[in-house]
């Protein structure tokens, strides 16, 4: 099974790729680090992407920026970003991959539990993450030849809380968050936003 | 009370002022037809009608275009579309509308039951409306000085499905529809998806 990872490089990412290779052929994808390169902000650069890798089994993505700022001191841009990256740089590595993917294939992006659950300063990921949700849960009605679509939605995650300086032991770890998208990509589920929280 | 409303000569603006306006003074808003016009799609024509409007006590929005169109179909400018528009074009209406509107005022928007119960063609209104609620959840907690932001999520409009040739015995009346604007506006509640569906 040929699996794509964008955002291989990161948190997640990284935790992602460990849990498929041992099962799996992982196409590993970044922004800058890994072998394979993409922008989602940049929907030429996904469509180059698809063009060089062919067909595959199922797409992972666990990339997309959005920007965490006070209200108030959120621009126009930041929200720009927000949607252009983190929301429609996901719908559009759904949208540009489908004919690249097998019949039965995959999807599985990540939002965030902000998305629910608000915190200040979380304006435009709430919208970005919910808004992929909402997409999530449509596309799931018309994908074609039996193709799937969940989405990850993680709390915080430990380590990144470890790297920040704060207590770990209130996120999740990224391993634990993994086993949600293998879980998604194994199983027979779509349209579902997969929470997955600290214990 | 001084309440903009924006989408005023739509099925469910006109409904909203209806019942607004024996109580309030209602300011009419619309793309074309009311007295005060804007395009919600350009942030400059937002700012341009706070600028002459001055000082509210609230901000009830019923507008908003996004594409109804099978995944397959939806643009890329469809999807920009339904985000610029329906998506940002309210949220901007509170971000520009803030200094607006005076101390325990309120914004009440306008999303759609595709937010949570998804149907064919409706991916890019899905992302929209979630994505608005998602915004709305999160804002509610740093909106200064008791301002409040809730959005209304209607199922079909009765009027609209009958426009259309369809049972309008399956969709919810715009009256009743506005009376979830009145309740947003007149109540205390703030951060609220109040679901509208038929009975």
């Amino acid at each position: 099974v040929r699996i794509l990872v964008v955002g291989a490089t990161g948190t997640i990412g990284r935790a992602v790729v460990e849990a498929l290779q041992p099962r799996h052929a992982v196409i590993a994808v970044s922004l800058q680090q890994a072998a394979e390169q993409v922008d989602i902000g940049d929907p030429g650069s996904i469509r180059a992407l698809y063009q060089r890798i062919g067909q595959l089994d199922a797409v992972v993505s666990t990339a997309g920026r959005a920007v965490f700022k006070p209200l108030s001191e959120l621009s126009d841009s930041d929200f720009q970003l927000s949607l252009s990256n983190k929301l429609m740089g996901q719908v559009n590595l759904v949208r540009y991959g489908i004919t690249n993917v097998r019949d039965g294939g995959s999807f599985t992006l990540t939002s965030g539990i902000l998305a629910r659950l608000p915190t200040p300063g979380g304006a435009a990921m709430s919208l970005a993450n919910a808004g992929l949700e909402g997409f999530t849960r449509a596309a799931a009605l018309e994908l074609p030849r039996g193709l799937r679509i969940n989405v990850v939605s993680p709390g915080w995650v430990a380590e990144t809380l470890q790297a920040m300086g704060r207590d770990p032991a209130a996120g999740v770890a990224a391993v634990a968050v993994a086993r949600a998208y293998v879980a998604a990509l194994e199983g027979k589920s779509t349209g579902q936003v997969i929470e997955v929280l600290p214990p």
